[in-house]
């Protein structure tokens, strides 16, 4: 299947002032936007798609000047893919508070010339959720064909669903849970504790002091990938198998701390790259967006009662060795959605991969969103 | 149930060399003992209990000095408890790299007069258990009629049937695994990667610069909480509770990185605790003891094989719960053993705490394992 190829991004500003959930508002901002394919008269077959933690507006094919840069979900989303751009208008919006152009922590707060740094108010997904809206309204898109997400991204499109119920024809929600655990909230404590207490950190303002928290977003992203990948993938990929150099074939064990198993050369390995291109204030903003997220939370913890006001139709999926949003998470939305006999489609995918299987190729995954765009279609056409 | 009440530690110095598998030796060592108990004249009652990550030879009792210290297995070990220390001599060993007293990375090295720190050669579970049998030969022990261990300590209970097959009545291994998995390995690469990051190791000689890697042994065990407790136990224990001031009602966000979530709360102060008291040279060399625990490695990983030349019965032990060690790892362990039609005892206990079941007073557990020492009680009568 053939990328949609060469794209490029558009950075979108806003003037008019933003109210947070938290009480403050941002004054103005841009976002980092791209889009692919073609939007129709009636402005019917507009797809938005909402990304998770590391991820940005950059959804499918790859950049003039630099192409090894694959969009993050282009095996999805492409000419004749599963969501098919040749019939979809689909739109990726980075979020504010990322790192990856629209307005965050490393962007220059106009208040005072230099970056927000910690300043940057804590912002939530129904925040983001508003903040798209106006990229809608700047589209001239009165209703999403379809708002959809995995993981943090599906949160979004669950949120979509809720706070603007005539603007969704169809959410779709992967790998996602209505709320965090205690467990999930833990991990992103942990996670935002290494960054927290590194020296490099400086209250947030490293950038004053030309410097980033790398130790803290190394051991951030390290937890981060344990809770991708299921306990099984980990077992096939690495196993106990000895990191040796090319060609080695020592079976012996060194005795340091030094890396030892190829697991721990992996997790080094993806650590550091993070390290090198994620903002860590960024990633104190999204886990804790994540920890906040809890529609339920306004209604008692009632899931059934927070879904009372939905319009969409909804399609959930979710993957049996996903072990950070497992198959239980989805199936409480499904049900308190079935509470109020919304048209429910539910996919429990069968895939080793874990929590990371949302981002893979996986056929039976694909097969279920292909057939589900292919009902979208039918209705945008009629 | 009584508490043993008062106990004293004993300090036992070893002149010897002790050869390590790393191939380094240490010259001299002394190690931390504790008994309770009488050893009988046929110096067949004696049970060492093994102790795992952060615990110590301090298995059970009080100190007169320092009365709110109990042992780590107070609730299991004493009189008329399951390990009823009327009956049985009991034996708690510090073990060799630890910091509670036993030679470690900061006791002095002779060689230099300074901290051994990163200079103390890398442990296995196989020292260990060469070094508790110096300790089993200076009571004049030929023979235990049990080695018991939970966790890490389940797997010197194992690997003292495989090394000292003679010397072994009964192996009770409790929450254990034959060896760790690639997530297993993975979580205490994450923890060490953060002390190894801290800028306060100074290369393990911290103890010269007068400080300790906080920050990275505080993240340490964070994460090692998040695997000890199920994630049922911390929805129970923690939900999404938020954390606030003693008689604070108050339900909304703070919208800040400070603690929010009774979770958090509970994270940071495990964190804070055990930054003051275990040393970080010791929680590297423990976890690496750990990853390398593999005795079927030198059988191309056929575990059967290894257990080949073992004489003891054994009573493995699992909890429903435990996602750490999950009761699969136990099972596989009692398969290699009914392999070779060894006397077994499997019990999975259905108990919601996690793999922290094991230090906990669960009834059906507790039963299982008073069974389990009347019959030894009776073999040593007989």
């Amino acid at each position: 299947m053939e990328s949609i190829g060469i794209v490029a991004p558009q950075r979108m500003h806003f003037t008019e002032p933003l109210a947070l959930r938290s009480g403050a508002s941002l004054a103005g901002y841009d976002l980092m936007v791209e889009t692919y394919g073609t939007l129709n008269a009636e402005r019917s077959n507009a797809v938005l798609v909402c990304h998770a933690l590391n991820a940005s507006h950059h959804v499918a094919g790859v950049y003039a000047d630099d192409p090894k840069n694959v969009g993050w979900w282009d095996n999805l989303v492409g000419p004749g893919k599963p969501l098919d751009t040749n019939r979809f208008f689909v739109i990726g919006v980075n979020n504010l508070g990322s790192c990856f152009g629209s307005t965050g922590p490393m962007s220059l707060d106009p208040a005072t010339g230099k970056p927000y740094g910690a300043r940057f108010p804590v912002v939530t997904v129904e925040d983001w959720v508003n903040a798209q809206a106006r990229v809608a309204d700047a589209f001239g898109i009165e209703r999403f064909a379809a708002v959809m997400g995995g993981s943090l991204g599906g949160m979004q499109a669950l949120a979509w669903s809720l706070m603007y119920p005539d603007r969704v024809g169809h959410c779709i929600v992967i790998a996602s849970t209505p709320k965090l655990s205690a467990q999930n909230i833990a991990f992103n404590e942990v996670a935002r504790s290494a960054i927290l207490s590194d020296p490099d950190f400086h209250g947030g303002d490293y950038y004053a002091h030309g410097v980033k928290p790398r130790r803290g977003l190394r051991v951030a992203r390290m937890i981060g990938h344990i809770t991708y990948l299921s306990d099984d993938d980990m077992a096939t990929k690495f196993g106990r198998a000895l990191r040796r150099p090319a060609g080695g074939t020592d079976d012996e064990y060194h005795f340091s701390f030094d890396v030892e198993f190829e697991v721990e050369s992996y997790l080094r390995y993806q650590g550091d790259k993070f390290a090198d291109y994620f903002d860590a204030n960024t990633y104190l903003l999204i886990t804790r967006a994540l920890d906040y997220f809890d529609p339920a939370k306004a209604f008692d913890g009632d899931l059934t009662a927070a879904l009372a006001h939905t319009r969409a139709q909804y399609l959930v999926a979710s993957f049996t060795t996903d072990w950070r949003f497992a198959p239980t998470r989805s199936r409480e939305l499904v049900k308190a959605l079935l509470d109020h006999k919304r048209r429910v489609t539910y996919a429990e995918i069968d895939a080793p991969h874990g929590h990371d299987a949302f981002l893979l190729d996986d056929a039976r995954y694909h097969n279920v969103l292909r057939a589900y765009y292919e009902r979208i279609a039918e209705e945008v056409r009629a």
